[in-house]
This record gives structure tokens, sequence and C-alpha cells, in this order.
């Protein structure tokens, strides 16, 4: 039935963040090959000694291409860090760590940017040298930085995310740069051709909001939603703990439930299936009282199979509701 | 005597280019330590990968660190080449080699640049964080590119001189940027404070030329040797050939005679101490008649010893010029 349904899908387009994102595109392409494209947030963008550092891009890039560490979820596999052994001698802060094969896409990225280059054009230059087959697109070709409000005042999110552990608690969120941000073309085309829309198991505030704040992007949805796709997304909260990251405790410092059925409340009103984990079934039916199609499997993605086989029961699900919808 | 004469002397100043001028600024060093200040051509600088690459300065700058790569004379020693496997599969071209630590060296150089860093400033920091003591200095702060004009017509050095492997006949040579150059304060105060000036065994007509051709070198040279300063040089070639490089065919096909004479020859008029090898004794008388002092000596350096005994001859015979001129 997956496999049917997969080969019937013409168009596949995911909304995504980092580890969580790359992991369900990565389950997505096994199924749908060429015909998914991943959309990625660049809230968490980066400047680290003068190159852009893009780590939602080039973690889905890194494991769509099969070289990403598998124990971390990002980075490279047997990567080395002999530069940035030097960085830090030169007194270059270097808690944000970067391998020397990710300095070299950093750089690359980055004196292509100078020549004068469009985000989109480099980074698809880049996804082609590793024979990535889906597209990854940035959200926006402009800069848009996250930041995030704390006891110590607002702090890039980087400085939250990786120096500070996410250890403090976040009381606000802003994206900054994205009143000026607006959908690529080829975006937009995603959107406007897609035959399913899903979001990722990745965080709603850091990941996912960045990319529907940039204008176009939820008119594009709704768009797609009036002509009959459905949009599904999968709970990146399994038993109320984020599988990485601050999910969990951002959702309760920013005043809601820390669960998967907070989640569902963000997404209420435009999402149709909503996929949960097993050991969250009792929550069901306050989803379902959402508006929400729920699907309860296993939502962790331990290996390849897991990966491709949660991404199945997702466009299954998202398809069905399309073809009832429609 | 020479360890005497080494103590008796405040300021040694070298001109230099790469690895033969590396070599005896490191003999100089042991001899003198942070008395001593190496001006670097920066002519063969260049932009790999949107950085600014300084083979000269960084080979003077790893050699007096201790770290530079023994076999090749530049270079890291046990350098990774991660990133630049990278930059191939990117479609970068590679032919220069970049090591993930001499990469680091570019981006920290680059970024405190762009950040509105002087060049001086900035390789002053870089050369602090390996706890180098003498300063080496660019002979500007502002873009000098060497081009050679071959059968091919102009060519940018570093096509010329790593790419295409020194093959093409050198027929001309040029210093793009040079009108617009100007020594740096640090260079004008070295060379009016300095108690010997000596010219590194480099390349006369790429690594020394470049450095007298900067607006105030040689007024700078002339005004030293007006207040009783010797100027020494050590040759390059010996026995008709360059230890490294491509001096000894750039001679011939430049119009002069390929030998420590031809050298000699171009150096005549403010060069007051010129050191040849033994096996180069019979040139000279010739070069005395040139109104030289000179030293014959064994002038390949190639142990640490080697290079501080080659230091020592040749500050020895400078500083007698001084004292007899004096």
């Amino acid at each position: 039935v997956t496999e049917r349904a997969a080969a019937d899908l013409r168009r596949v387009v995911a909304l995504a963040g980092g580890v969580g994102g790359a992991k369900l595109a990565h389950g997505l392409a096994a199924l749908v090959g060429d015909r998914l494209t991943v959309i990625v947030n660049t809230g968490d963008d980066t400047e680290r000694h003068g190159l852009l550092v893009m780590p939602d891009h080039d973690t889905v890039m890194y494991t769509l291409a099969g070289i990403a560490n598998r124990q971390w979820g990002w980075g490279i596999e047997g990567e080395t860090y002999n530069a940035d052994e030097f960085l830090a001698k030169y007194g270059q802060e270097t808690w944000f760590r970067l391998g020397d094969r990710d300095l070299a896409t950093a750089m690359v990225r980055t004196a292509r940017l100078r020549d004068g280059g469009r985000l989109t054009d480099v980074v698809r230059g880049l996804q082609r040298a590793h024979a990535v087959g889906p597209a990854i697109l940035p959200m926006t070709d402009t800069p848009v930085r996250t930041e995030v409000r704390t006891d110590d005042g607002w702090l890039d999110f980087q400085e939250y995310f990786v120096h500070r552990r996410q250890e403090p608690a976040v009381h606000e969120v802003r994206f900054v740069g994205v009143d000026a941000a607006r959908a690529t073309p080829e975006v937009l085309d995603a959107l406007a051709t897609a035959d399913v829309v899903v979001l990722a198991p990745s965080n709603p505030f850091v990941s996912v909001a960045p990319i529907l704040a940039v204008a176009g992007v939820r008119e594009a949805l709704s768009d797609a939603r009036g002509r009959g796709v459905s949009i599904g997304a999968v709970s990146g909260i399994i038993g109320g703990k984020a599988l990485k990251g601050p999910a969990d405790r951002m959702l309760t410092s920013l005043g809601h439930e820390g669960s998967a059925l907070g989640v569902a409340r963000l997404y209420a009103g435009f999402v149709d299936v909503f996929v949960i984990d097993r050991v969250d079934e009792a929550l069901a039916s306050a989803i379902e009282a959402l508006g929400m199609r729920v699907v309860v499997t296993d939502t962790v993605m331990d290996d390849d199979p897991g990966r491709a086989r949660l991404a199945g029961e997702l466009l299954a699900a998202v398809d069905g509701a399309t073809r009832t919808a429609a």
C-alpha cells in the first residue's frame, strides 16, 4: 500500500529544520526520489570565521547524500577538526564546532555568494556536487536570523542553542530580517505543484515557524489546500519529551502544553493529518477534536527502514486525506 | 666570533620570499631572536576559494613557528587535506593545494581583513598566535600581484608557478598594483633602525624585486647605506642552478647570466656583501669587480645548524663591512 501510494504521488514537499527534518526527508527520498522537495529553515544560519554556515540546509544535504554522521545526526561521517584547532589557536570562538569538510562547504558557498550568486542557486550547486536528487530549497534568499528572549535578554539562536546548550528558558522568539524576506520562486513553485505537503518533526517555534513566517509561504499552503492538497505533520514530541533539542521546554516556557497535543494546537487550522507516537495514543481524541486526522505509529526513526516506514505511513495517510477531500 | 657579532647587532632586517627566505630567516632568528624583522614579498599572494592566501608570509611564519613541513619547505608538518577534497568535489580549482590548517589561517586572515583590519596588523596577530618572536611584515598593505609574460601571454604568478609548474619561459615580469603600493610604517621603521640588512637567497625577479619596487623601500635602503649600514645578499643560484624554483631559468630567459654572477649584477650598486657557494668560488673575482665583498661558504641550508651557520657567517661579514665603512 505504502509503495503504491508513494509511486502515485507526483510531488512531495517537506518543510524541515535540522536533524529530525533530515531523517524524515531521507525516508521520503527513499520512497519518491527526486519528486521530493525540501524547504529548509534558514533562521539558524550563522556567520562563523567570515563564512556563511547553514546548519539546517547542510544537515539535510549531508543526510540525503548519505554522508551525515550517524551518531550525531549532524556533521559528516569521519570528519576531522584540524582547521578548527587552528582557528582556536588564532583566538576565534570555536564553541560552534566546524569540521574540515564542513568548512569547505561554507567556504565555497560564501565565495560564490560574494561573487554575486543567489543563495538558492549556490546551494543547489552544492547539492548537485553531492549527487543529491531532491531539491533542498532555502525558505528565502535573504538573511533571516532567529533570536530568542531569555532572562539574559535576546540571544542569537546559535548562542542559545549551541553555546548555552539550550539551558536558558525561552520567553519569546523573533526572526530578524523576516519582514524583508520573500519566498523564492522555487519555493512558491514547489508549493504550487505539490501533491502532498508535510511538516517534519522539527521544532515548531524555531524550525517550522520561520518558514511559515516568510511572506508567501502561508498563502501558498493555503492555496494548496484550496485545490485539495492535504498537509501532514509529525509530532517531534514523544511522551512529553523532544527526541532532540529544546522543543519540549520551549512549549512550556512559551505557555503551551508540553506534549504532542501542544504541537497539534499550534498547527490546528492548516494541518490535516497529524502523526503521533504510540506512547501518546491517549492524546489522539483531543487532537482529532482540533479537526485533524490522527495517525498513531512508531515515530522514532532509528535506522533507514524506520525513516522510510514513517515516511510511507505519513504519505499514505496524507494522500488518503487528499483523495477523501477530492 | 659569530655569536659575539650576533649579540652586538641590535636590529637585523631580512628581505625574503618563500622557502629560501624562510630558511635564512630561521637561521637569523636562532641568532638574534626578535631583533630580527622579516619583510616579505606579497606579490605571489592569491585569492583561493574567496580567501586571501599569502604563500611567502605563511611559509616564513610556519618556519619560524617550527611547524613547517620539513620535506617540502612549505605547508605544515602533519597537515591534512580533507577540506581540499571537498573543494574539488564542489568543482573548485584545487591545483593550488591548501591543507586544512592552512585554510584556517587564510580564513581568519580574510575574515579580519573584511572586518576592516589592516593587513600588517592582521598577520602580526596570526604570528603572535604561533608565538613567533620576529616580526614578519608584508612589504605593503595593499594588493600587489606578480604576473609573468610567457609565450601564452601574461599569467598570474601562481598559474605559472604552481599550475604550469614553471614550465613556460618567462620573458617579462610585472607587479600589478605596485604603483599604488606604499611601504608600511612598520617596514620603513624597520629599515630606518636596522643595523644590518640582508637579502635572502630568494628569487631576485619575483621575490626580492617586488619588495624593492614598493615606493619607499629603495629610498629607505639608500638612507640606511647613507648612515653606514651594509647590505648583504645570499645567492640562491649554486653552480648555475636554483636550489628551488625557476630563478636559474628566469635569469637566462630574461637576458642575464644564469649564475651567481648574474644575480650579483642585479644587486650591484646597493649590495655590499655577496655570499656565494663554494662551488662558485671561480666567480668571486668577477663579483668583487662589481664592488662587492664576496664571502665563499656552504650556502645549502640542509638543517637547523646549517641555517644558523650561514646566517652567522652572513651577519659577521655584513657587520664587519659596516664597521669597516664606519
